[in-house]
């Protein structure tokens, strides 16, 4: 079947399981051929083919809601609600997202991109159901993984408390994004394995049919006892005890075991937690073959030989030089241990793990718990580097907050993925830290301009004890500079002029410099000279360099790759203002009060208007104003 | 026992449990006497007294580590360490802190405010014990509503996974602050009332005895069922499930038993987690026989009667308004339902919850479930009132981001507590939001002068149906305003000019601009005229208003009750640079870059510098160097 032509999953209705078997198959294919040239999440969308097929066979999208967590899985779903003739442009500028979108089809009733929040959404929904005397269902699939995050819990928690109807699929793949981890995901195993249950079933069986056939109490005490049992001796005593009857487990690949316990969730009452058994990568041998969650999401790839295509990288990556800076440290610095919220793989910190097993904690998906569990080692004189990338760690705000900045306690933060990150898009770009850290008292925050300098940072937050410092990085490679056998510690709250200039000033950080220097070199065609100004700490300032540019009196333009809003370039307004100097032309570049959609980093920027061409204009903008003002003045002084 | 005498908790070493009873009411007598002029946390404190003395007799403080989650708990704690002579000064101006304060003693090892922190923090201080090979215990002593806290989830699911060892006491008093909620509520209640599972116990009990004593394969069957059945008829399987050791439930108030479990978790290895069943109020018959959460913490009563002893309100307080004007609404209107994680009592929500019992949702310590269940409902054209203290926001912010405004759904978001809130201190005081609301692509943010134009806002957020829309109001009692009966809409982006004034502009919003209209009429004795403009957008800004701020030119001074790192005298500086007007004279006043600790509202704004006369100040300084600047262009155009 050419599953690019499907256009509604209506067809499944009348369709025998067999030939849905023969559908999966061609759906594996597409995925594999397709994921192939554009790259994406194949190894989660390979393992959930067999349960969306059910899923949309059993229920009646969209009056039904199926809604997807985290939503990396949701593919199959797409080609099935007719999206199959987009995927050439998957994750693409302006092409289909990567995760489920609401202006994409009314299939979607629920956008993800961010683990755990697919509880709390069905919950409402249901509860809106029945206050509205309305009639469908509402499916939640959620995987293993993402079930550790607390978010989860807590909806799990008012679950079981309103006992409304709504169904829990647990794809239960061992792995979310990397290899599971904690105490929920042991349970879990044990049900798959499992010994436990089933020797202690049969025991009971054995041992129940050996019990006298006695009428009166003992066989009422019997009958009691029985049931008693069939209930604690069920694998999901966990569910069971919060309140959701629990199903399974259900092999995720047998279509028809599938369609009979979706069919039998729909008719039960009260919530239902069916528990599947998937196998990540399914029909694809290397990624079947995983163990670290290379496949979970990947770039373009060769099929036979399952070899990934991957541009030749000029320089490492951003994270590697921070897993590496800080296996150097911790050689001569027992102090430090790394803190991972699930990200092990994604900030690239294995050789870590590799070296010092004991001093790497992969925490599972829980940021909050990430943050504070750090706050509790640093109190204790550790000095524990919390790695999570920006947009993660939105999920610890509070525990920044109220944990680690207000005790003032010596947390290293390494924010991965500071700025755009590219083709996840929307939910994952990096571009509202800097407003929410600023504001935090006892903070400092740095953001180094090259891989060298960022392991500079990285060092001296590990030698800074006076509070939490926070070190940015973007996703990918360093731009290709050496890095110094020794680090060096950069003085705190001191920025650096990477090109002088007196017609205006320029300042930045991080890899927006590079196309700020591209810029000046640009303007010196017209005879302006812009300099290009370092800003590496992004709290404090560095008042000393900002002081002079109030006595030079040029225009100031600064440049980030984040919201406007509260940004950088507010604080530096906000420096002038404090400084009395309220005569100063400041401008500011950034991301305009927008979310930004999935693309390349390079097609993000360029539509955000941060080129060095956008910049050259703006200079030259604000000097013909400057030009203008000092005209008047002439005038007024003449 | 002079409590107030006691320097520090070794005497409990030696002393007899018959005598600690007698500690334990002599300390019951200090707290209800003491409180009663101060006010505090009276109910959850008198449940903790023999709790706290065990703790202290079995553990070694400070070596051992006992973190109090929350922290609103452990007055007997500070009692025991040497700072009952404070209690005089309990939560008030440069006094004594009411929760755990690392500055005030050696024995606070940990400091909170929110709740479910303990359990991470905990783990933190138990890893870095283990890597540094010392030796001492930790101990969590958390409540059973900050267990449903997702954070503290997340932990359970570290900690059992981790196996460190590690004490864990569930302080289960049947309420948090309020009536605890959710399907782990009722859990924990199952396992309170026993029946479920005694009965079950008592029943196999009976079955056992009946079973031939064969002898072979039987025997040992029979065995291995009777350890099998052990395991899952202990009351705690929910915990046992998770990896950690459970004890209890164990009578909160008899110091023998609680003693004598401490010891024998101590030994234990692996983490372990006792059930302690307290009493909140014990001992004083007006907190115990509480049931909504009055007595959670109280202003100054009369000990006799139990009577509040409160000032005379002159007007309802905001949150009561909120209440009242939703109350009105949703008669008319079917879409409006409320939602609150735990804070029904605090936001005083009970009367909307008495006529709307089907439409008030209490989820529990649950911030995150609670936005983004907030966010499902919104999906299917309901109107949810996400009713959140502004500084427990903090907890949900990603689901804000990342569900609610990416989404742009129509989630009103009623935010309490917005501003300083006095006695509570340095974890409450909502200042940060203003930054982190502001930044939120498709978020309207307002914040009304009086708590009649609270209730138009609210009425105006019912009606908007074009994304989230946030109300803030401030803690405490309104002006004393009149109400209409009926509200009116409000347009969005309109703010209101209150006073005329051509030399100078205030901008403010909510209670402060009652300050602000005091320093105008103070400056009007310097015939200096101020103009006064309700800011009541904090987002969208005004441009209108703005725009001919820009023409006219005079000096703007703005004034806020949060945090000035990109707050929103930083967006009327954006404004102004963003329309090329670099040369308008503009301030800011708020609060600069720190955390603000305990006393009453007046006292820290005093401290804060936001008092009419600084404002006076402010004004004529820059009035001044107008002047100075207007002279001078006058040498130039004479």
């Amino acid at each position: 079947m050419d599953v690019s032509s499907i256009k509604n999953p209506k067809f499944l209705k009348k369709m025998p399981i067999d030939k849905m078997d023969d559908l999966a198959s061609d759906i594996r294919s597409f995925l594999i051929n397709k994921l192939s040239k554009t790259g994406g999440h194949l190894a989660p969308n390979l393992g959930v083919v067999e349960l969306t097929l059910a899923l949309h066979k059993v229920f009646n999208s969209p009056k039904d809601k199926l809604i997807w967590d985290v939503g990396h899985q949701s593919y199959v779903h797409k080609i099935l609600t007719g999206r199959g003739d987009q995927f050439d442009t998957l994750r693409q500028y302006k092409g289909l997202c990567g995760f489920p979108k609401r202006s994409e089809s009314e299939h979607d009733v629920w956008e993800t991109g961010h683990s755990s929040t697919s509880l709390s959404a069905a919950l409402g929904m249901s509860v809106a159901r029945d206050l509205k005397h309305e009639n469908f269902d509402v499916v939640a699939i959620i995987g293993d993984g993402a079930l550790t995050g607390g978010m989860a819990l807590e909806a799990l928690n008012d679950i079981g408390h309103q006992k409304r109807n709504m169904i829990i699929v647990l794809n239960d793949n061992e792995m979310s994004i990397a290899p599971n981890v904690g105490a929920l995901h042991n349970m879990l195993n044990r049900i798959r394995s499992g010994n436990k249950y089933n020797r202690a079933k049969e025991d009971l069986e054995y041992l129940m049919k050996k019990i006298p056939a006695f009428g009166g109490k003992l066989a009422s005490v019997a009958e009691r006892v029985k049931d008693r049992l069939k209930y604690l001796l069920v694998s999901g005593v966990f569910f069971e005890e919060l309140g959701i009857t629990y199903l399974g487990p259900v092999d995720g690949h047998n279509l028809h075991d599938l369609i009979h316990n979706l069919n039998y969730a729909k008719k039960r009452k009260g919530p239902v937690l069916i528990h599947v058994l998937t196998q990540k990568g399914k029909g694809y041998k290397p990624a079947e073959m995983d163990e670290v969650g290379t496949w979970h999401g990947t770039g373009p790839y060769k099929i036979e030989s399952g070899a990934f295509i991957k541009p030749v990288a000029v320089a490492p990556a951003y994270s590697q030089v921070v897993n590496d800076t800080l296996q150097d440290l911790a050689r001569n610095d027992d102090r430090i241990v790394v803190i991972s919220p699930a990200m092990v793989v994604g900030s690239k910190l294995e050789g870590f793990g590799r070296e010092f097993p004991d001093r790497l904690f992969d925490v599972g998906i829980a940021e909050q718990h990430a943050a504070t569990f750090a706050a509790g080692l640093a109190t204790q004189k550790m000095k524990p580097v919390l790695s999570i990338y920006s947009t993660f760690m939105q999920r610890a705000y509070d525990q920044l907050v109220h944990d680690i900045c207000r005790q003032n306690l010596n947390v290293v933060i390494a924010v991965d993925r500071a700025g755009l990150v590219g083709a996840d898009g929307e939910t994952h770009q990096g571009i509202f830290d800097i407003g929410f850290l600023r504001s935090l008292p006892n903070l400092t925050i740095m953001m180094g301009k090259d891989e060298n300098e960022l392991r500079n940072m990285i060092h001296t937050a590990i030698q800074y004890d006076e509070g939490p410092i926070a070190v940015r990085y973007p996703r990918g490679n360093g731009i290709g500079v050496e890095r110094a056998k020794q680090p060096e510690l950069i003085p705190i709250g001191k920025w650096e002029v990477l090109r002088e200039g007196h017609d205006a000033a320029l300042l930045s950080f991080g890899p927006m410099l590079q196309i700020a220097l591209e810029a000046a070199k640009q303007l010196e065609n017209d005879n302006i000279k812009l300099q290009v100004i370092n800003a590496r700490f992004i709290k404090p300032l560095d008042h000393q360099m900002l002081s002079e540019l109030v006595d030079r009196g040029i225009p100031i333009l600064t440049v980030e790759e984040g919201l406007l809003a509260g940004g950088f370039g507010s604080s530096i307004m906000e420096f002038f203002h404090d400084h009395d100097d309220h005569e100063h032309i400041i401008e500011r570049m950034g991301i305009d009060d927008c979310f930004v959609e999935h693309g390349s980093v390079n097609e993000l920027l360029n539509e955000l208007g941060l080129t060095s061409k956008q910049i050259c204009a703006r200079v030259r903008k604000m000097i013909k104003e400057r030009n203008e003002k000092d005209g008047i003045r002439k005038v007024f002084t003449s």
